[in-house]
């Protein structure tokens, strides 16, 4: 007779806030930190054994995240919360478990997300500040906010997004639909203090998905329209050229925000 | 007859912010790279001569200001504007010049000051941030406000504040002047949003000059006293003392800002 392992095997849903500002992305690369090659580090540490900790969203280098959702299987009998609070001590200060649950085993965080939601914020003021560069793209020519906002409206709506898509990606189908895209200013972000004032712009869009750097490119496009070189009637157009040329320059990505992922 | 070379030299005075994160502290050192050094490399680059960059607060590792003052003497004739725009240009995104001016030739940015002002932010959740973490102290357990603010105010006023004084720094007189201790709480600080709330306390102190730790020191034994592990009635006593080992520990220096000199 021999002898029997019995492995019950569990699958724990994580929400992650991670700083992006010191790592190349969330995929795991070979020789660079990534967000998902120290979350895999912590989960070993953690749970005594090797799992993928796979991600709903796979933002580039330099990006943010306040709600990235990710899983793991484990054979842990870790109750999540004393998970999260392990996870927690081992992980770098920039990188926090804001909350771990049990999930179904059939769990796949970014098949199964029904839509996602970034944000990005540009400050639009003529000086630079040594405790935002990390989280703002400072454009310092004002922006016409009413322009930008009429070539936001024209990208809501299911559209192939190939004008906005970045080379290389490899992806067939590139229709996807934007549910909304809110432009704010917001006069007054204080970092603790009343002292940071200044003209901030906060761009969030709202999709089924997104393509490889199509916020950072509807955003760089956005902000052309607010410059004045691209007129804000023409988004139809290029989105009807489907073809990255028409649209305006990429963002830069230490600006763009994880917020949200729905299921 | 000998060639003249006619130098007029001139006091550039330099309002700067910067994140201290990355620095070993204001102070030229000889290996770490320090505030001090990174702006007199800059100096050197831009008015193409060597000038020792004096500076009115000799702030910590880890310590940030909003609006530290420095000074430079140089030959260079580029106005202060230029100047300016050129330091910034050459200069880290993590150390800003806010401003820069002629200043009369005897301006001594440190002897002269009459007053300094510092706040530190003390994040008093139970969750660590991703992305608050290089500018609060986070104190997990609720602090007794009107216990605080009941010691804070016995720490106003002149005395000798040998007490909250850091060991090595060879001061001779442990006498300041407090002019203001200020403890506010601040419910809802938002980074560039309104996810991150929660409470934040900050504390502002304005004094004619600070010893070695100072505000580290007075920032720990209130909190010492937030957490009912001193009495608030025992500041008195604990000044009285005269001696570091009756108050409470150092606070972090991370959460530390230079707010403002005054002259």
């Amino acid at each position: 007779m021999r002898g029997v392992i019995s492995l019950i095997m569990r699958k724990i849903k994580l929400l992650i806030e991670y700083d992006g500002s010191a790592y190349h992305g969330w995929q795991i690369q070979k020789r660079e930190p990534t967000i998902q090659s120290v979350l895999e580090g912590a989960v070993r540490k953690v749970a005594g054994e090797p799992s993928a900790v796979i991600g709903a969203g796979r933002t580039d280098a330099g990006v943010h995240a306040l709600g990235q959702v990710a899983a793991f299987t484990t054979s842990s009998e870790l109750p999540p919360d004393v998970i999260k609070k392990a996870l927690n001590a081992v992980l770098p200060p920039d990188i926090r478990i804001l909350n771990a649950s049990d999930a179904d085993a059939g769990f796949r965080p970014r098949d199964d997300a029904l839509r996602k939601r970034y944000y990005y914020i540009i400050a639009n003021q003529r000086a630079s500040s040594a405790f935002l560069h990390r989280h703002v793209w400072l454009v310092r020519q004002p922006l016409d906010m009413k322009a930008m906002t009429t070539a936001g409206a024209a990208v809501v709506g299911t559209h192939d997004f190939s004008s906005f898509m970045g080379t290389g990606s490899g992806i067939k189908n590139p229709v996807r639909q934007i549910f909304s895209l809110d432009i704010s200013q917001l006069r007054q972000i204080d970092f603790m203090t009343a002292e940071f004032t200044g003209d901030f712009i906060k761009i969030s869009i709202e999709a089924t998905g997104f393509l490889r750097h199509m916020v950072r490119n509807i955003v760089g496009t956005l902000v052309e329209v607010g410059r004045g070189r691209i007129p804000a009637e023409s988004l139809a157009d290029i989105m009807a050229r489907r073809d990255r040329k028409y649209a305006g320059p990429t963002a830069p990505a230490n600006a763009l925000f994880l917020e949200r992922i729905i299921y």
